[in-house]
């Protein structure tokens, strides 16, 4: 198995990051703006990419105060029974985010792909809780001609 | 053995790109200004960020058209004896760069961390030869208390 990992510290309180990740209007404010479902344990969440073919699709397994985990059900090939998982923990005046989308069968290029564009949105994440703007789709950052 | 991937599509001649792979003042260009050494096979450079105990030397391993392999041989010693590859393939109109830094010993959180600054330093080596602002040591993106 194969896991992707970023760690980022934020300077916004762990509540605050904790919404932008166990709510709807929070996760559309850095990763899609096109985000349903329902984020709490045992539920579904789907995020959708400008079209239906385009969209990837969530049970939320865990939502703790520190840690929520996420398993692909629908979506990229790639993604179905990996999991997301976001860890956060202070460190001095940081909320650190240790994010990991784990389980990959292959290393692909497009878990390369997949790498640099969690990069993306989870450091608009950290702008936008810290007073910036976000990376968010469809104001994404293009990282490539798969983006397209 | 744990590894990094990021795949960016770079609109810009795979010369281009090669170049700034392959000498320091293309290095310097992107990851960080002070860049010294010796780019060719079996050379070793040497990449410093702000003072001598954050320098990271690899030793040149391979130079071809397509393909750059360096190994770490000093700097972090999570770095050590891990490679970096820098994959070149023309896809249609731009020129994909796959990087790996494979062969990580241990899954830390400095993977994490090192994942996320790569991708920060190779969509700025994607803008600069765009056209745009690079994203190059002392001028970085701060992405959290680490890079203090």
């Amino acid at each position: 198995m194969y896991d992707i990992h970023h760690r980022i510290g934020i300077n916004a309180p762990m509540e605050r990051v904790h919404h932008a990740l166990t709510t709807t209007e929070g996760l559309a404010s850095w990763w899609t703006t096109d985000t349903q479902g329902d984020p709490t344990v045992g539920g579904k969440l789907v995020f959708t990419f400008g079209s239906p073919d385009r969209s990837a699709s969530f049970e939320v397994l865990e939502v703790a105060d520190d840690r929520i985990v996420w398993r692909g059900i629908a979506g990229p090939d790639e993604w179905i029974d990996t999991t997301c998982t976001f860890q956060l923990t202070q460190e001095g005046d940081e909320t650190v985010l240790f994010f990991t989308h784990g389980d990959w069968r292959e290393a692909v290029p497009f878990i390369g792909h997949c790498t640099t564009k969690w990069g993306t949105f989870l450091l608009g994440l950290k702008a936008l809780l810290e007073g910036g703007r976000s990376c968010t789709y469809p104001d994404e950052l293009v990282i490539s001609s798969w983006d397209h």
